[in-house]
């Protein structure tokens, strides 16, 4: 039998407070998405005026970050055609939904993956600062 | 051009906070949906032992009735093999996204649909007595 | 309760018209979509000689554009492998419905964007040309 | 944060090894799969003459029985149109991967469910003795 930790529903709450502060602070209202470490979702919010497309893309984000257990934009990174790494085409597996565009990472308790937060609506870059503003509340919170 | 109303983050969270509560009494951890009158989502919650299908379920159900501007059960009722209501296999549509099983309501503000809830982990009657909690919650705000 | 606007089906026939004068004029039969501003389709036209994948790729066009409050184009414009906005892979977010080909632009009225169209049929050029007369078209109507 | 039990890949085997034996008793060549419990694969076997669509009909079910913490012929008996259970239709959700055939069983320790077995090629009453056949094992070898 294996043991996994995971976020509840109170820490998801941290996340999304954290992501939505920074959301407002910069005036871009976002799709934010919790999932839990399998991937699954936990909570989401669709601030007044986020874009449709999102509700989507947002999910996609955290899911693909609590499984990969690595951030969206390290794939963005290396998801290069030719590249000498083979990881080209990945952006197009379980139909597009393993997402690769910037704004999703997993959240790590002691070095483990407890979930993942992914945010969409804004520039990659938008996103990015508004996911790393959750994770850095729910970091704080957890000291 | 016209003029649509649609449930706002906020409104969202006191349909969401009226149907947990609900859950919470009858002691069944829920997943929550509330989508725009459009059938997007704005807002999910999955309690803590929620069901991972139901994080589908639930915003399926929320989906439909916004959409169909019925509840699903409604819908439930009328699907019936050889009936002469012509409607039986409309629960396949969309790829199944369009979901006749019990827990999904539209909301209503004097008479309009502004969005829809769609509830699910529990029985369908239970997943009924949870949204019609938040709606009766809303409504009672709204006076 | 938010107040949103949403183009009619009457304003859905002046952009369509716009559209198919220009593509008669070039000699392009096109396919035609027009969405509300949450990207649902309100009006379609695939004109005699339109081609058979453009019935989708019009309205994925025409979703894309509504939802992203931005012109296809400007996606394609941007998606680009190693590129430092983390951008690329967006051309397969929701199964590849979020579509960067030229040929997609929202509709605004007073800055706000209250649907889309999206023309497939002819290269993204001819779609795009297209699209942007039915834009002219509608804008002019509304002075 | 959640503490989750999971079955591990020595659980898995286990599960496995059970089911297999029971198959070849019988003389059915069947596809196994087991899920952890958010319903993610674990192991995957198709015996020498297992069907070809059972490779994922025994994945939904196993799937189906973890995210419902029940067996999916349950799921079957109370699945009936115009019944005023109002479950009808929840056979077509998540496109159909919510599985209802009887061959789908949760594997639960403590009377907490930490996986999922699902077995089809033969009829759902061999795919049922099979599966039952794994998780006697799987509790023989637990006690």
């Amino acid at each position: 039998m294996l043991l996994i930790n995971r976020l509840s529903q109170s820490d998801a709450r941290i996340l999304m407070s954290g992501a939505e502060q920074k959301a407002e602070e910069i005036g871009v209202p976002m799709c934010i998405a919790i999932t839990d470490e399998s991937g699954n979702l936990i909570a989401f919010e669709r601030m007044d005026g986020g874009k449709v497309h999102s509700t989507t893309v947002a999910q996609d984000k955290a899911f693909t970050a609590a499984s990969a257990r690595k951030a969206t934009h390290e794939f963005n990174e290396a998801c290069i055609p030719g590249s000498d790494n083979y990881l080209f085409g990945i952006h197009t597996a379980l139909g597009g939904r393993l997402c690769i565009v910037g704004g999703g990472f997993p959240i790590r308790v002691n070095g483990e993956v407890v979930g993942g937060i992914g945010i969409s609506s804004g520039s990659p870059q938008q996103d990015m600062a508004c996911a790393q503003a959750g994770i850095d509340k729910f970091n704080l919170s957890s000291l």
